[in-house]
Formats: structure tokens, C-alpha cells, sequence
């Protein structure tokens, strides 16, 4: 499928990613595998150094190969970019250029608006030595910056491709509610872990715990405030129950089994 | 300074990275690489398969070499963890943990939170093939899942690093606000541009541009709308001028220079 047909062709899966000059066969793959990562799927090469198809883009792209038989090679810039009607170039430098500055989030938001009123778009990138020229830059709507320490920012061109690729990904996903992850297992309830809490304070007693007892409300507090904040599950309060039964050298509690 | 020392150090520069059985040298080079994008410079290698020092890592940390400097080897995870108040582990698979899932943004707000208090915090990753096991994930506090692809989710080692490095560093980097890049040139105001408007429908006039003349409004209005949403500079707006002046081969509009 590589060639340099750059008749129009509708863009799935995403913003096409387009690649000016890149130097390496592994950094190409490398971003095919990034892509493929966060959906994005249309890759298209402007003058890559070594030709099309490379062996080094085939080993690096782990199993995204399917990106890599679907790439295109163009001439030059103009030509690949042709169908698109928004593109966003990044850049590792902030220069003068007059042109919207975007943080990758807002970029990606950008293009998912773009993509919702079904208009081509496309994330332009530069070589690895010297990225992009103030002549591809003109040719975008807007500019995006990966914020980086400033003392080390230069990224790898399939991190970059990467990042780009995640945020776009991550400007359709749903987000993960604060309670992900917490419902794997039936909760607790609060007279369950009362009860294990007077078991506890029972034990505790009995082996002269609380002393001096004036401040047993206040230890029996941090005790309970370390259970409580761990929103403990069913089957975790039976563990409990097991472990303070094994220690008494008790038969397991008959009211939490 | 590699060595197996698992004494308290303070935690500068963000989260510990904390690499688990990783196996390829140049994976821990390229994620070398990307802490130091993001400014993250503290690199834990609990048994590392080809031994450390090594000259794979090496050659793919491209200057980022004083992070691999720094580097500390340990023989288990929990010597690598020993010193740590908040632990996030990063997973590509879901799992029934009964633990906070959180996306990656969320995960770099908490260790921002956690810094900003004086804990010291860590990221930890899995090996090439197997990531961390469950064992592994029991010991960290909460657990990091990067929406991607279901049907190609695997990321590379060093660009988890780098995804998760990012996003610690956007949680205290300052947004990009919706002007920036905007405000390089000095912007034209209104009179010069309603100056520019004038001379341009005068020309457009004398060429008999406005037909029939009842639509003359709305012809106006929408080449108004162009040049209002190009919030144009002064010098772009005397490069106008001087384009209208060339076209109508006049001298360049004295107002305008």
C-alpha cells in the first residue's frame, strides 16, 4: 500500500500523522507502535531518508505492522497534507510565528471537534535532527508545545508522536471515576465493621490495652479511623475476623462468617 | 554511584521511577531519557536481567546520562520501595485489586499532593514481559491505568515512563492560556483595521466587485469576518496594505505605513 497517491482518502481512526523527513527506520516504527497505542492509524512520510519500506520500521513497530502497510510517501509537504483541513504541527522550540500556541490537551480537544464537524486533520511532525522549518510550520492552523524541563526537551520523535497520540485518545475516553477500582468487591457495611470493632476493643481489653483508660477514647478512635479509611470489603472484615480469631486462639467469630 | 544502598534519600526532582526486573538495556536508556524530559531524575533498578552498569542503556539515554549515574540497583522491590510514602503502580491490564484505580493525570495530582506534604513518592513498572505481578501491585497505594487502545494497549517500557513523566510535570507546569502565541507581534486595532476595510472596498467598488449592489452588506460583512478572525498584527496589516497597493498598482497607501 506505501506509494505517493495523495488523492483524498478519508481519515479514520484519527488524525493522520505525518512525518517530514524522518531519518530512522526504528524511530518510523516506533511511532507506527504509538499510534496503533491510542488508535491512530494513517500514517503518511514526506521524504523519508532510507526509502519505503524499512526493514528497522518493521522490527520496531511490534505487531503494528498493519500502520506501517497502510503508510504513504509523498514528495513533499504540500502534497501530503492536501486533503487535510486542520493541522497542527508540533514543536520542540517556541518561535515567533503568529499562530495559536496549544498545549497538547488543548490540541487534542481541537481535533476531536474538528473530527465531530467531519473535517481531515492531521499532526505534522519533523525529522529527528532538525524538525520542522519555518515554511512547514506556516502551513498549519496551530502549534502544539509539549510542556518539558527546559534544560532536557528534546523528545524523541516517536515520544512525541506518543504524547500526541495519548492525549487524542484520551479526549474521547471516558474518564475513570474516583471510585475506579474501589468496586471490585462488596463493600463493608458500617454494622459489620462496628461489629468487628467490638470484637477488637474486646480483645483489646481483656489484654490490658487501654491504658491508662482515660484515654480509651482516643485509641479506640485512631483504631477505627485506620479501618474506616480503608473501605473495607466483605470478604476482606471476614479476614479480620479470621486473623483476630487465629491470634485469640479462637474458633472464627459465628457472626462474620 | 550504582550500587544496592537502600538508605533514605531525599526524593528531589519528583517520583522515584522504580524499573521491576527490566530487561533490555536500551529500554532503561530510553526511559532514562524520558524522566529527564520531564524532570524526573531519581532511577531504581530492582534486579535489572543484564546487569548494571550497562552500555545499551547507555547509548540510548542521548545526554540524559546523569540520571543513569544515579542510578541505584536492588536486589527486591521491597528494599527499592523501603523509603516511600506513596507508591503508584502502573498496570496494562485491569485486575481485581480493591485498590484506587486512577487515570495518569490523576495519579500526578496525588503525587504532586503527596511531594507538596514531604512524602516521598514512586512510580513503579513492571519488566518487558510480564509487568508486575500481583505481589508487586499489593504494595503500592494506589494503581495507574493509561487509556489506550483495548486492541493494542501494550506500551512500551520507556513510554510508560514517559507518559507517566509528563503528566507529573503538567501538574505543576503553568497552562498554556488561549492567547498564547497570539500576542507576539503587536495586534492591529479596530480603526486600522476598519482603514484597511475602507481602502479594500473602495478598490473592490471601482472594480464592480459588489453586484448585485442589495448583497453588498453581506459581501462586506463577510469579508470583514476573515480579517476580524485573523486578529491580524500591524505589520501584517501594512503588509496588506502594501499587497492591495501592488494589486492596484498605487503607490503603498500613505495611512497605513
Amino acid at each position: 500500500m506505501a506509494g505517493t497517491d495523495a488523492s483524498a482518502r478519508p481519515v479514520l481512526g484519527g488524525p493522520a500523522v505525518i512525518l517530514v523527513a524522518p531519518q530512522l527506520g526504528q524511530n518510523i516504527g516506533a511511532a507506527a507502535r504509538a499510534m496503533l497505542n491510542f488508535g491512530l492509524t494513517e500514517l503518511r512520510l514526506v521524504n523519508p531518508r532510507d526509502g519505503w519500506p524499512n526493514e528497522e520500521a518493521r522490527a520496531m513497530a511490534s505487531r503494528a505492522d498493519p500502520v506501517l502497510d497502510g503508510a504513504r510517501v509523498y514528495p513533499g509537504i504540500a502534497e501530503a497534507l492536501a486533503d487535510l483541513h486542520l493541522v497542527v504541527a508540533t514543536s520542540a522550540r517556541r518561535r515567533d510565528m503568529a499562530k495559536p500556541l496549544w498545549s497538547p490537551a488543548r490540541a487534542a480537544v481541537a481535533l476531536r471537534q474538528a473530527e465531530a464537524a467531519g473535517q481531515a486533520t492531521g499532526l505534522l511532525f519533523g525529522g529527528e535532527r532538525a524538525g520542522l522549518d519555518n515554511d512547514d510550520i506556516a502551513r498549519a492552523q496551530a502549534v502544539v508545545e509539549v510542556p518539558a524541563n527546559p534544560a532536557f526537551a528534546s523528545l524523541n520523535l516517536a515520544q512525541a508522536v506518543l504524547l500526541m497520540g495519548y492525549e487524542w485518545f484520551q479526549a474521547g475516553a471516558p474518564e475513570l471515576g474516583p471510585e475506579a477500582g474501589l468496586t471490585l468487591s462488596p463493600p463493608a457495611t458500617a454494622a459489620e465493621l462496628d461489629n468487628f470493632m467490638r470484637r477488637l476493643e474486646a480483645a483489646l481489653d481483656a489484654a490490658g490495652f487501654f491504658r491508662p483508660p482515660e484515654k480509651r477514647p482516643i485509641m479506640r478512635r485512631a483504631l477505627l479511623n485506620v479501618f474506616a479509611r480503608a473501605r473495607l470489603g466483605e470478604q476482606e472484615l471476614r479476614t479480620l475476623h479470621g486473623v483476630l480469631s487465629a491470634l485469640l486462639r479462637e474458633p472464627p467469630d459465628g457472626t462474620a462468617t
